[in-house]
Formats: structure tokens, C-alpha cells, sequence
């Protein structure tokens, strides 16, 4: 089969079309000619060799997909030839085909298009995972998403707001995503580059106000971070995008506000662990999509042949929402 | 009624015995003549004005009590006048008699003393929400236990290896506290004075080895507590004795080993909280404290005349285990 494969120069890598052994599906598996696929900010460390691909893993990227199921594995119950799929892969999803479990493989509904599909998975697991599994939001608490207009960012937003009635507070970089926050159901909007965003949850929610904290930054706005929390308070880490130092930290108000801060990432979990994932969102979720008050957010499709420029874009922070890879 | 008082000098507090107003039991309180109180750290802490007391409480220190019913409030309906209870107190303990909501009252088994009950309340509730609500022990894992000669120490040793057959490493200052933990049902024992805990958890249960740390001593142990911790570790803190401020801190492993870190206190939970545990721990262990497997460990019987000798006792940590005011 096609795939896309990275060289072997991690300083400069490139991505090439070439040939791959097309994977034979396990027992439980199905073979899924894929339609469209996602980027990740993983890719671009995983293609530098600065992320360790888990253990069993194809080395070819893409964590997510949608497709059409081309064949079976031997056990395999739900699902049969000509289906719709689409679902979380722990890697190949940049190839002509691809191998997925049945039970984190799901159907493609009308409402939704193979794009679309392809856009839900990792950003809308990661944001269910956070915020209902790691984060334990509640209906109505107040909840705080860094980078509010990234997938996750996008994903959180909707989540929080339809599946919790959350106040949610977003930073982002520019107006514009911003806005695309604010259209998504956010309440308070901070400009991370021109205002302190603890200052701005104080004069919106008072002190001590937030509920949940959904971080991708690290340690730039630990201190912010600690002082925005109420009592009870949580934060889950995603990702340390700004750095991991912190100079001085004082555990006090983890003590004394009885906080929980925790870290997680979706991709190492156990396959049990992402079957249950998906089956417990899809089952929260499914009529809100189908209602569109949820809607993956699409920053971009790009043809194949583009993958580069699509990593670039990335890269560069230049989207708002998931870049889609299509027409393999 | 009688109570010890604390007078007005918060740097050279003394307590003295005073008349106070008899508490009257609200409708599902019981109105308890006391037999035994026990102390508690927060009493050194409280009695220099230095922890808040939280609103509505009295100003009475005791945290925790035993003693019998004189009278009951009309919608109470578990108890009657006679019966011999013990169970925690938001204050009070320190006096001839103290209120209790019915529902965090316990009544006295045959097997166990007033002595006894007194000494259960504090130290088991907290060990148990740490361990098991916060700290979400599972079956056979490893966990260590800061300070394990301590109360809560004590307790937590009992409640992880009885209910979760977990293995146990405990840190302590001396042989002796040592030898108590090993009784108790420790299986690795660190004199944190002469050895580097990080280092005999590693030799004896290899690295990245420990799924939930219980801590009370804060920075100082910060950087070994997570550099022992295995994938998806916890740790509890609840109480920060040795400081709180850490000097660079890396985020890195909470996210790559997906930590769990909390703070907690259960002496500002709200009354439901409080009932939920009583009831849920008091279900949990009553057969175990009946068999003697589990163990209320009393290190001091004093007389409350000596209520001054018993505060040096905890302040100079000359207690293993707790410390029981008897005879107002």
C-alpha cells in the first residue's frame, strides 16, 4: 500500500510517499481503507524522533481516521465490509489502509462526513477524558481551557457546555480565536499575550473561582493557575507546551484549597481503557453531534500531497481547529 | 460544665480548666458526657491561634471523643440515653461533655475500650479517605507512608495492608517508631534519618515502584516522592511539616508518569461528607477492629489534670500513636 514515510534524518525530516506492507487485521480488527486522516502536535516531535512510539505500535503517523472498513478479522461482530468507520489508532493513520479494534472503531452516521469523522477522535476523547474521567467536572462549575482554540481547546469548549452547562473561560493568542472560542459556547475570552488571565477570572468570577483547569502550557502559568482554583480545585496537564520548570513552587494552597493536579495523555493508555473511553463518550455524545451542538472544528483540509505544508501550519500555530489530510 | 480553656496569650498559651455553657443538643444531635478525647497536632496549632477554626465550630480544642448519651435531640433515632458512642468532632473534646450529630456518632462494641474509641476517630477517618477516596487504593498495590509511627501513620499501615493487602514501605525517625510499623504490618522500614528513602524503595522494589505516596512533610520530600512513583502514582498530602516551598520543580513527570498529586484536610469538609465516610469506613473495618486486626495505637494515657505534659509529649514527638486525655 501508499503510505507516507518519514527519512531518516530526524533533524530535518521529510515526508515521502512510498510502500508499506499493507497490515493484516487480527481477529478483532478490521482493515479500514482510509478516507481522511488528522494531524497532531505529537507528529511533529514523533517525525524528530522525540516521541518514543509506545511499544506494538506501526511507526508510520496519524492517530486518527476514517474510513471504509475493507475487511474483517475472524471475530469480529459489529461491523462488516463497505461500513463507514472512523476511531482513535495508535498510529497509520498517514496510509492508504489501516488496522483498528472494532470495539474503539465507530460508525459514520449520515450527519456526519468522512472529514468530520476524521476531526473527532483524538480532540474530543482527549477533551472527554479531561474534563468528565481525570477532571470530574461537574454540572455548572467553572471551568478554565488554555489554548481554548486548539482541537482539544475546541473540543473542551463544546463538552463542558453541553454535557456540564460549564462557565468556561478560554485564553487564546489572537481575536480571532478568540471569537471562534466565544462561538463555540465560552463565556470570558483573555487575550493571553495582552491581559493576565488571573486577574481577568478574578474581576469576572471573583477569587478562588475556578473549578477546573485544562492546561496545555505548563509552568508559565502554574502560579496563575494555583491562585485562579477554589477550594476542591483540579488541574489536568495535556501537554507543557511553554516548559516544565517551575522556579518556585509553594505546596501550601494544595493543602489548603484541597486541590488535585494531574497529568495524562490518551495515546499510552490500554486498549481496555480506550474501548471504555470511547464506548461512554460516543454514548454521551452521539445525539449532540447528530443535534450539530457539537461539531468537530476544521481548520483546514489539506490534500495528501500538501502533508508538509499542513505540518507547517501546525507548527506554526497557524490554525484554529484540526487540519485534515485527505485524498490518498 | 467543665472544659479546659485556653487563655489569652496566643505565644505562651496555657490551658486551665473553667466553666463553660453546657452545649445544647440540636434536633439530631446527642448531647455526650465524656470519658476520653485524644489529642491532635492541629490542637498544638489551634491553641496559639495559628488554624483557623472553621465557622459555627466551638473554640473548644478535641477533635474526636468517647464517652456516654445524656441526652438526645428530638429527631434522633439511633441512639438513647446510656448508650456509649465516640466518633469525630468538629471541637469540643477537651470538656465534661460535647455534641454530636448522630449520624458521625459510632457506637462502642464490647471489644473496645473508651480509651480505645477515643483514639479511632481522627487517625482512621483520615488514613481512610486518604488511602482509599483520595488515594484510590487498589488491591496489592505498593504504597509508602511518610511518617509511618504517626496517628494517621498507624492507621494508614492497618487500613492498606487489611483492606488492600498492599505492600508497605514506611519512613520513620527511629528504630523503635520502626518496629511499631513493622508490627503493624510494614514490609520496607526507613530511618529517614540516616538512609535516602528514594534509594531503599528502588533497591527493594525497583524503580518508579510506588502507586500511592501518603506524605505529611511537604518539600523536603517533593523531589523523592516523585521520583519513586510509578505510571499513574498519587500522592496525598495532608499536612506539610517539614515546609512547602520547593525549589525547582519539574512538571515533566507528572504528565510523562500521569501523577496524581492532592491535599486534603478532613477537619473543613462539610457535615454530609463527614457522615459518608464515618458510615462507609465504620462498614469497612468494624469486623477487622472486632478480630483486632485492626488496632488503635496509644502511645500515652494522661490524666487531663496533665493535659499540659501531654502537649510537650506531641510537640517534642515523643508520641508513637496517640495520645489520650482521660478523667475530667
Amino acid at each position: 500500500m501508499k503510505a507516507l514515510l518519514v527519512n531518516n534524518q530526524p533533524d530535518e525530516p521529510v515526508m515521502e510517499f512510498g510502500d508499506y506492507p499493507t497490515p493484516e487485521p487480527e481477529e478483532n480488527e478490521l482493515l479500514v481503507k482510509v478516507k481522511s486522516t488528522a494531524l497532531n502536535r505529537v507528529d511533529l516531535l514523533q517525525k524528530r524522533g522525540k516521541y518514543p512510539v509506545p511499544e506494538g505500535e506501526t511507526l508510520i503517523l496519524g492517530l486518527e481516521m476514517s474510513g471504509v472498513v475493507e475487511s474483517v478479522g475472524k471475530d469480529v461482530k459489529k461491523f462488516r465490509k463497505g461500513d463507514r468507520v472512523f476511531g482513535l489508532l495508535g498510529g497509520g493513520g498517514y496510509a492508504e489502509y489501516t488496522t483498528i479494534h472494532e470495539d474503539l472503531a465507530l460508525s459514520i452516521h449520515d450527519f456526519i462526513s468522512f472529514e468530520e469523522a476524521a476531526a473527532i477522535p483524538e480532540v474530543f476523547l482527549t477533551a472527554y477524558q479531561a474534563l468528565i474521567w481525570l477532571g470530574e467536572l461537574k454540572e455548572g462549575e467553572t471551568v478554565l481551557i488554555h489554548a481554548g482554540a486548539s482541537g482539544v481547546g475546541t473540543a473542551a469548549i463544546q463538552l463542558a457546555k453541553h454535557l456540564k452547562n460549564a462557565q468556561i473561560a478560554v485564553t487564546a493568542g489572537s481575536k480571532e480565536k478568540l471569537d471562534l472560542c466565544r462561538s463555540l459556547g465560552s463565556t470570558l475570552h483573555i487575550n493571553y499575550k495582552e491581559q493576565d488571565f488571573a486577574e481577568k477570572i478574578k474581576e469576572r468570577f471573583g477569587e478562588n473561582s475556578i473549578d477546573l483547569i485544562i492546561d496545555f502550557v505548563g509552568s508559565p502559568y502554574w502560579k496563575n493557575n494555583i491562585s485562579s482554583l477554589g477550594m476542591d480545585g483540579r488541574i489536568v496537564y495535556l501537554s507543557m507546551l511553554g516548559g516544565a520548570e517551575v522556579k518556585e513552587m509553594d505546596l501550601v494552597p494544595i493543602l489548603r484549597k484541597r486541590l488535585t493536579i494531574r497529568g495524562s495523555t490518551l495515546r499510552n493508555r490500554s486498549l481496555e481503557y480506550k474501548k471504555q473511553l470511547t464506548e461512554e463518550f460516543w454514548n454521551s455524545t452521539k445525539d449532540l453531534f447528530e443535534k450539530e451542538k457539537l461539531t468537530p472544528v476544521i481548520s483546514a483540509i489539506v490534500d495528501w500531497a500538501n502533508v508538509e505544508k499542513a505540518h507547517k501550519m501546525m507548527s506554526e500555530n497557524k490554525n484554529a481547529g484540526k487540519i485534515i489530510l485527505n485524498g490518498m
